[in-house]
């Protein structure tokens, strides 16, 4: 248990040291010197600077083929609140190890051909899973009219952004940061509820796309509204 | 004017060849080879690699000082309008120069000390103006209640994550995108009575109108949709 404690606090270290400097700018030494460690304790781990690289890529992998695999289970949930749970999941995943998705996505380069694969295969899982709910939201008449390529993009970035800025021990806590942001991802895709037909309905869309169109019709010739309006 | 097409060539080349490779694992040669030029050339431009990574660097740092300046015309602006033009123009600097903004992200332990000082001050500059623009909308109770702080990284990363997905050779278009964006954006903040509350707004109007009849759209015709779907 002691091991697994220490590993993990090797690990946490070199995904600092490999962002503030670099994986060049990296050595043994230098990781096992931020901890209080000798360079020995740490080659007790991990045998190479690659054997972290790798071990770091493989945690951030596993979550997100966890998260991705979780996915069948909101299939029958109402798009909305399924769209919350998983960005609320997928944001805490990155917030919970900002350094590794960092250094994950950094180094990609370095990862062998295996590993990159299977990085493609999670991100192409992950975006599956957000642009299917999506469409699913949209058929429902639930979210508004939106590209689901780039609206799940533009979650998924939100999300992957807090890598970057997110800081444990600021003024708001990781689940809050979390909840923020799966807010923002809901209200930039629901529909209005005023808007909203309760079941789609051709009928509804047309009576709304006539109401926009008079409103419209008032804008641009204010002085026949005016007119109309004087002799009721 | 001829030599200034050739820099930018190369500097385009370099940045994505830092992306697939790191900066490490390419050599002045290979930027050439990419070009199909002589090393001499890509010398006569650029003394070495970290004269590029430089060029890279200052060139995305200088739009985005120029956006943060374009702040204070945006002062007096109704907050949902300056939102939408501030993300969408954001959104286009960072779509515009893709394998610039991760190179400059990338290799930051590679800057000089000035240049990584010049590098946090562009994003101060932008996070505050991002921030200032939501804390007044909220104030005027055009946007709802939100952190700023956090609803400015939320935007912020849907912008720069498009560096990580957009292909300038794909479906939709830089300014479909950044619009896309920004209509994210917009109802990720804006309150939802205010939708109705506004002041008139032709442009506001139309884009309903758009918004309806694409939904009415879909329902008649989902089997076109489908389709559309497949091309993707």
């Amino acid at each position: 248990m002691k091991g697994e404690v220490l590993r993990g606090a090797i690990l946490d270290a070199a995904a600092k040291l490999f962002i503030e400097r670099g994986t060049g700018g990296t050595s043994m030494q230098d990781i096992a010197e931020s901890l209080g460690l000798s360079r020995t304790a740490v080659y007790y781990y991990f045998k190479n600077k690659d054997a972290i690289l790798r071990a770091l890529t493989e945690e951030i992998l596993t979550s997100a083929r966890e998260l991705a695999n979780a996915a069948v289970s909101r299939q029958d949930r109402d798009p909305a609140e399924a769209l919350r749970e998983l960005v609320t999941d997928y944001a805490n995943l990155i917030l919970s190890r900002p350094a590794e998705f960092r250094v994950a996505d950094r180094n990609e380069s370095d990862l062998t051909q295996r590993q990159r694969a299977s990085m493609h295969t999670a991100r192409r899982s992950v975006l599956a899973d957000f642009s299917g709910i999506i469409e699913r939201g949209i058929q429902l008449g639930h979210f508004r009219m939106a590209d689901p390529h780039v609206a799940a993009f533009g979650l998924i970035g939100m999300c992957n952004w807090t890598a970057w800025w997110f800081k444990p021990s600021g003024r708001l806590g990781q689940q809050e940061v979390a909840e923020a942001i799966a807010d923002m991802a809901i209200h930039a895709l629901r529909r209005d509820e005023s808007r909203r037909a309760r079941v789609p309905d051709v009928k509804e869309s047309l009576r709304l796309l006539r109401e926009d169109l008079a409103y419209l019709e008032k804008l641009v010739v204010p002085d026949e509204d005016a007119s109309a309006g004087q002799r009721k």
